[in-house]
């Protein structure tokens, strides 16, 4: 694999991950994933934003335009021989010595790959994770940063209790988010998501359908879940209906779904 | 630097880490820092129990026995040519394809530095974070897992407002630890730390020094610590007074801190 480090574009076993490396040390970190369409890197400008703005939570410098860096995403996908791609793009903080406290000149790692799109998943059945909560409290509860394991546990979770993804709610029992998604429901004929206070990360699908009109935030709590007739995860990868939440059995098929379906297929560039 | 990599003992520029590692991309692994004195490793049996029972909350296989991990923070020690030191540990799930689910058969990543002790510390200065707050209601908060950012945002947090450390609140407003180590107060005479379901991490130091009978968990309030006389940090390294909490000033002399000073020198192996 071909991956692009701090302006190199270098065999993936030749890339050097310094050992100290404040990402590996203690998950200081933002990323994003990024979907690739025709070669072309899908709403990067706001992928960017949202990196910048995880990067300035953490005080972590961003030393590379956003032109350097969708052209390193697109240099990545073209060496990986493909066209349509997840690319990841991960910013750490650098190498540092022992220490919690920042350095207060650090050398960032911005690290880019790139691999196929996952394919279309059938409807999933979630659960809602007992394992763990979201922290609405943290603003890392906001930003796509490197501490992903609350979502690990939770996914573990789900896999454990044969489920395809879990439901995280924060520490007050709101429902926040999936493991890799948000969640949208359809209830009382309003497709409905966390608000992000309530420990929803700041998805760009997510934000992208309220713009639209299609969905509105509001609060909801386990029970809601357990009356809605619908719902849907959502990431910037795509979407995939929910079959079920716990006992509540949805329907793949409600007509709110054939909207989002059709506004997310009329956003992807035309096959060449 | 020589460091030891999965078995091998190394320079630092030879040692690869895998931009794949989920250490590195998601913060996927457990860790443990550990106090070297006279060559050697202090409660080792202790910190390797600890790094196993976090490694098992996240389903992170431990292949090394005790035996082998001492003997490599021996070497390690060794060759940095110290006799004292501060040596980590450090337990990743290991290089694995993208997604949040953990790979059925890991390769897990052990990596193992040390270097020179931190040289004893005055009184520290302590605010309350109020940047962020610790999530009781994760596993994560009793293990001691690479997702360290709330703690690097509160430790950020205490250098922007001028002092040492920042104590961190609960999301339910308990208090819970400072950014790296345990917190003791001296309030009615007696020595507190918080309860382990208040986000407090499972201190070794802290199990020590409750087991000695020198202190007693209590859960704590912001205005606990603004009526305390005294308090203290703790972590594998060392001890530290603490100078003052916010406006609450501490006496660093208070007699309950000299009770906690010979104790914990009486644990040390005598000077050769």
């Amino acid at each position: 694999m071909i991956l692009w480090l701090n302006g190199a574009l270098l065999p993936a076993e030749a890339a050097r991950i310094d050992p100290a490396d404040r990402g590996l040390t203690l998950g200081d970190g933002v990323f994003e994933t990024i979907r690739v369409q025709g070669g072309q890197a899908m709403h990067l400008a706001r992928h960017l934003a949202r990196l910048r703005a995880g990067a300035a939570v953490l005080g972590i410098p961003t030393g590379w335009s956003d032109m350097a860096l969708g052209q390193a995403i697109a240099a990545v996908t073209k060496a990986a021989g493909l066209v349509d791609a997840a690319a990841r793009l991960t910013l750490t903080r650098g190498p540092a010595p022992r220490g919690v406290l920042p350095p207060s000149e650090p050398h960032p790692t911005v690290l880019i790959t790139a691999g196929a799109l996952p394919p279309p998943a059938p409807p999933a059945c979630a659960v809602i994770a007992a394992s763990t909560r979201r922290n609405q409290d943290s603003p890392l509860s906001r930003i796509k940063s490197l501490n992903y394991l609350d979502n690990i546990i939770a996914r573990r979770e789900a896999a454990a209790r044969g489920a395809d993804d879990a439901i995280l709610l924060d520490t007050r029992g709101h429902v926040a988010e999936a493991t890799v998604a948000s969640l949208f429901v359809v209830l009382d004929e309003t497709i409905l998501t966390p608000p992000l206070a309530d420990g929803a990360m700041p998805g760009i699908t997510r934000a992208r359908l309220l713009a639209a009109g299609l969905a509105q935030e509001r609060t909801l709590l386990p029970e809601d879940l357990s009356r809605a007739r619908a719902g849907f995860l959502t990431n910037s990868l795509g979407l995939r209906a929910l079959a079920r939440i716990e006992n509540r059995v949805f329907d793949p098929d409600h007509p709110a779904l054939s909207d989002v379906w059709r506004w997310w297929e009329t956003d992807l560039p035309p096959r060449p």
